[in-house]
């Protein structure tokens, strides 16, 4: 591919590529780039948010380079040195190893496993001694460190900063020096420390590496950015009716974000395309919706699940085709039953038995495609069918006795 | 002796007792207490002002305690990490033992060296690995560390701070807590470091150790700290007439601080007593200064030489006894001999030839106790005799031909 298409894509939806001349220049060396990328030792449980990382990641593989995967478990294997966060315990090398193992079951969904190079930065670290440390410390200022934005905010409202955390950015940089990278890939917010490596390759000899900062994807509501605590993530271990019926629900305008953050398929011409053909009303939003769900559910499991979901939000929210290609889910409920607003909330639909009945009330509530009104319904075990809140929420469920 | 006695002793000349009564309660304790002072592991060569912090040390040794003198060698075999002091090289562990033998040399002199622990810091932090450091910088927070009084003002005035120098107070510090000192002795200059030691300490399970500051010693010009960059001041290997004749130079004032701080002879009670009987006109303030010189040069040399520079003293300031008591020095002239203003220079008794003419013309210069006033006077290898400029800046020459 010629550099100038190859820094096209590696450029589509970065936030800042620092330098984007260095990076043309390394890319003509013809060589395969050294493309780093760190992690937290701790256990990762991933949405899509983190496959924006992953997927640039992937998109440099495809381009012929070499991508690190690089677990920093060596603070993590420190814990919490100031002893006030008793939650963060130090890990072991067995938690380092679990954790490991946990990410690659998850991030092999994106990335080519043959083509990545899984580090940890205690490979380096753990042979260090103070000296070494101290004259890692040595490489920056106090007055540069706080410049980070959180230190210099923490520092201005007088919140306390350990002195080691000073040293972090430091390790983070230093683990460039070790892997030789050409290239760091990381959030936006990571920019500071992203940054630390270039000083640190140059102090050691290296031509200092290029820093490409990626988005923050936007969760489910178009505002937030995807967080687990927000509750507007998809993670991407979720089944894919799932993934699916939540990627139909975003807006129009997120959902142009999410293709260039998250596709491999539309490519950046074809999405102009797309965009002026919906903006021409030449095009429904919802068939482009289509194409993005069905892709994000083949990455996540496969092509035949895909198809399944694609097919059951069709048979529900369209009215077209056969529900029982819907996953079942078993929900177990007492021998007596439940009334419908218990239900509904144990099938996920809603939050609370107050909103189940004013859904109820407003004629939202289907089963199997049509209004029920009665909140006094009962759903007894045996009972199996759709229901669904709304147009776009639903679940197919079968009803098993507890216990 | 009583505790009360002990203590005060301990608080003379002391700047500040952190705290006093923790240091009453541990002098109760009745067990010979652990007392650290640390010392810089480049190549020492110590004056009078030095000895205040040994004299301190010798103290407690006489009152049966413990003390360690500390060489902080592990940071001087780091040297200047940022690279900018290209004459702060790394020492080798031959330089660190060649100037601990240095040190041995002259502190000896004050220290009992049976009584003495010599330790240097690189035991433990040799041992140390990076995280052990990470985990000592979470001690303290970049706030508390920017209280201490030049890094404030370097902050402030916006000159560089590397990190690594927030590192070395915790390294003094962890000094405290491997050693597990009761006290730790240091300058004024050094509170602040002598402070990070207690708060480690507890961190580790021990007593905070007291603290206690002796003040930099005032110079010969008894306004500026004594220091060799300012001239005005007595380095312990001089001869003992020149630490005699300095001595004798300094104003009454400036003595009673001396004494308190330099003298073991004269105690507490008994310099009030000679305080009150100079002030009365009882005493003439010249005979308190002979016996403070006579001490001094004993300590430094023996007493024989103390007394030999003593008489000396008298022979030449108050023409009283023989001046071939006075220590020869032979200095290089050429054959045909240097004029007056010459030889006064060569003989460091003034600064320059134009000083030495001046003082001619104010009948200043006299040899062998006669006036001279020829500048044209030359004087030739093979002269012997006793040059004075002045009532008290004097020296025995012998002249011999250079080459």
């Amino acid at each position: 591919m010629p550099t100038q298409n190859a820094l096209d894509l590696i450029a589509r939806g970065a936030d800042e590529i620092l330098k984007r001349e260095e990076l043309e220049a390394r890319l003509k060396l013809g060589r395969p780039l050294r493309i780093k990328a760190g992690f937290d030792p701790t256990a990762p449980d991933l949405h899509i948010g983190h496959t924006v990382l992953l997927n640039k990641m992937r998109q440099f593989q495809d381009l012929g380079h070499q991508v690190i995967f690089l677990i920093g478990d060596f603070t993590g294997m420190i814990g919490d040195p100031t002893g006030k966060n008793v939650t963060r315990k130090p890990l072991t090398r067995e938690d380092v190893e679990a954790n490991a193992r946990t990410y690659a079951d998850q991030v092999f969904k994106v990335l080519d496993r043959d083509k990545t190079e899984l580090r940890f930065n205690s490979e380096w670290f753990g042979a260090m001694d103070a000296a070494d440390m101290i004259k890692l410390a040595a490489q920056h200022t106090v007055a540069r460190m706080l410049e980070r934005d959180d230190f210099a905010k923490r520092y201005a409202s007088q919140q306390p900063i350990a002195i080691h955390e000073f040293l972090y950015p430091l390790v983070q940089g230093y683990d460039s020096v070790a892997l030789k990278s050409d290239v760091e890939l990381g959030g936006t917010d990571q920019k500071f420390n992203l940054l630390m490596g270039r000083g640190l390759q140059e102090h050691f000899g290296q031509p200092p590496q290029i820093v490409l900062t990626m988005p923050l994807l936007e969760g489910l509501d178009g505002v937030q950015k995807m967080s687990k605590s927000l509750g507007n993530y998809i993670g991407i271990a979720e089944p894919a009716i799932d993934i699916v019926t939540k990627t139909m629900k975003i807006g129009d305008e997120l959902m142009w974000r999410w293709i260039d953050l998250l596709s491999f398929e539309i490519g950046i011409d074809e999405a102009k395309r797309l965009q002026a053909d919906v903006a021409a009303g030449a095009l429904n939003p919802r068939d482009v919706k289509l194409r993005l769900a069905r892709e994000l559910a083949t990455r996540f499991h496969d092509a035949a699940s895909a198809d399944i979901a694609i097919a059951g939000w069709h048979a529900v929210v369209r009215g077209e085709g056969d529900t029982s290609l819907l996953p079942l889910s078993e929900i177990a409920v007492p021998a007596e039953g439940l009334r419908t607003a218990a239900l509904l909330k144990a099938a996920g639909l809603t939050a609370s038995n107050t909103e189940g009945t004013r859904k109820l009330g407003e004629r939202a509530v289907r089963v199997d495609g049509a209004v029920i009104e009665d909140p006094q319904r009962v759903f007894a075990p045996g009972f199996e069918g759709v229901l669904q809140v709304g147009k776009r929420n639903f679940a197919r469920i079968r009803l098993v006795a507890e216990g």
